[in-house]
């Protein structure tokens, strides 16, 4: 059974699962486990991994629309250097302070392959669900896609400085409650933006058409891409951006836009699922591609 | 450096570490990392391994005197099979439900090794923490000890039916949850009774006198072990009981034992930190051994 079939199996079992993060009694709750191998290309620094996995934890309660209050992380690690684990518990310090919430700590862990496992909490009593939107919403995203791309290859080509930079993320907490009373289906793009268009049209059983000249593209991508296909491509497949995708009636676009600093881009529209493709752009089939969390 | 020094590291960095759980704002949050290496025996079923982790998370949760209101988990393994999987959060599940909270799911993710990280959160405005034993205190502690000793041995001699049996075990959140108004200190025996003994009386800055027929001791101990000093070495050292130990005034015991099912047993006293070694067992120094969690 492969990652995928296994999430739906859990999906099945457990009425809480199948969101960003479980809703409970007026908490969200959300948890995810990142290895050196798989997550954190060599150059990141331990600083940028706390910020990273943490802030990854605080991406899924801004999905859900709520406030984030704490998180926790646990370390592991074949041995724990001071300066490594300082400067890990500031990174993940500094993305909860952007966010307002308070990094309580965790566990330590001696383990052969460096391994983070990040819990956030946040609180509503009104989570946004991946699975309301409805025909004639417009399809909303904030910020920019690919600097993840972008900083994987800058980490291959050795320009570490700038790669951490583009490796940090502020999660859109502050968005995600500037959505929650308008937004009619919410998540974050963790596993792209082509996927997470895809689940969130899938979810709610719609269509999404998709104006790939709408599609924010951060300036970092376009230069690592040797064209502007593949800036395009990497910004809607490569994932790990932690943007914010979102259906928002049209005429509460302009509320939002008022409620945050952070940009809004309109990238399409939802229409009925019967109308062809599940998620087109500019009208051609989008592939369900992206990023499988290993 | 190693894990306790690390831990003293994070304990200055961070103003909410240091106690069974982190609190912040009416809530308790922590967070567990287990390997089937070091944590799950082989014989070890999904079921009991996803009791057993979830557990170990709501025991910090009763170790703060605190309600347990969910639990999350991150399940990593090589690969995913329908039955174990299934068979994890069956465990996960009912030790949730032992305790009135709610497993809500979490994160899968490939691993080399199974690895399970767990987070409990639960709700208190009056943590007990594990600084406030003072001299003239009762020393009581839930239960029995030795549990997982027993486990343990029979896991080796392949008898794996009655090892799962007394390897998984009832998180005393509602004993914590009676002990709360009354416990002066407070915290689970995670790490063994000798350890949290010495962990309490410091965290207190007194000393504790315990009496070794005072301290009750499985059945299933008495059973694997060659003789009764042998059972006693076990019970007090080997760790992972998950029963709480807790400082009580003796006027009090009555109150704590008329609230909670489970038998509470006085097994010593708190005096002061100047009057010889900080813990002492039939008045000889108890040394600070126990399992130090890899």
């Amino acid at each position: 059974m492969d990652e995928r079939a296994a999430l739906r199996l859990l999906s099945d079992e457990l009425a809480a699962a199948g969101d960003d993060a479980a809703a409970v009694d007026g908490l969200v709750v959300t948890t995810d486990m990142l290895h050196e191998r798989t997550d954190f290309p060599a150059g990141t620094s331990r600083y940028t991994a706390g910020w990273r996995a943490v802030g990854a934890s605080l991406s899924d309660v801004a999905a859900m629309g709520a406030d984030a209050t704490a998180a926790v992380a646990a370390y592991a690690a074949p041995s724990f250097d001071r300066g490594e684990l300082l400067d890990f518990v500031r990174g993940a310090r500094d993305v909860c302070e952007r966010v307002d919430a308070e990094y309580v700590g965790g566990d330590l862990d001696g383990h052969e392959e460096f391994t983070v496992s990040t819990t956030a909490i946040g609180r509503t009593d009104d989570p946004v669900p991946r699975s309301g939107a409805r025909p004639g919403d417009l399809v909303c995203v904030t910020g920019t896609f690919g600097r993840s791309a972008a900083a994987l290859r800058l980490f291959e080509r050795g320009d570490a400085e700038r790669a951490n930079d583009l490796f940090r993320f502020d999660p859109r907490v502050a968005t995600g409650r500037a959505l929650a009373p308008h937004a009619t289906a919410l998540m974050d793009s963790s596993d792209g933006l082509a996927r997470s268009l895809h689940q969130l049209a899938e979810a709610s059983d719609c269509g999404f058409a998709i104006e790939s000249e709408s599609v924010p593209i951060a300036d970092a991508v376009c230069e690592v891409a040797a064209n502007d296909d593949q800036a395009l491509e990497l910004a809607t497949t490569f994932g790990e951006d932690f943007e914010l995708v979102a259906t928002v009636p049209d005429r509460s676009v302009a509320a939002v836009r008022n409620a945050t600093d952070v940009s809004l881009s309109v990238i399409g529209t939802v229409r009925d699922a019967d109308e062809g493709e599940r998620v087109t752009m500019d009208g051609e089939s989008l592939p369900d591609r992206g990023y499988t969390h290993g």
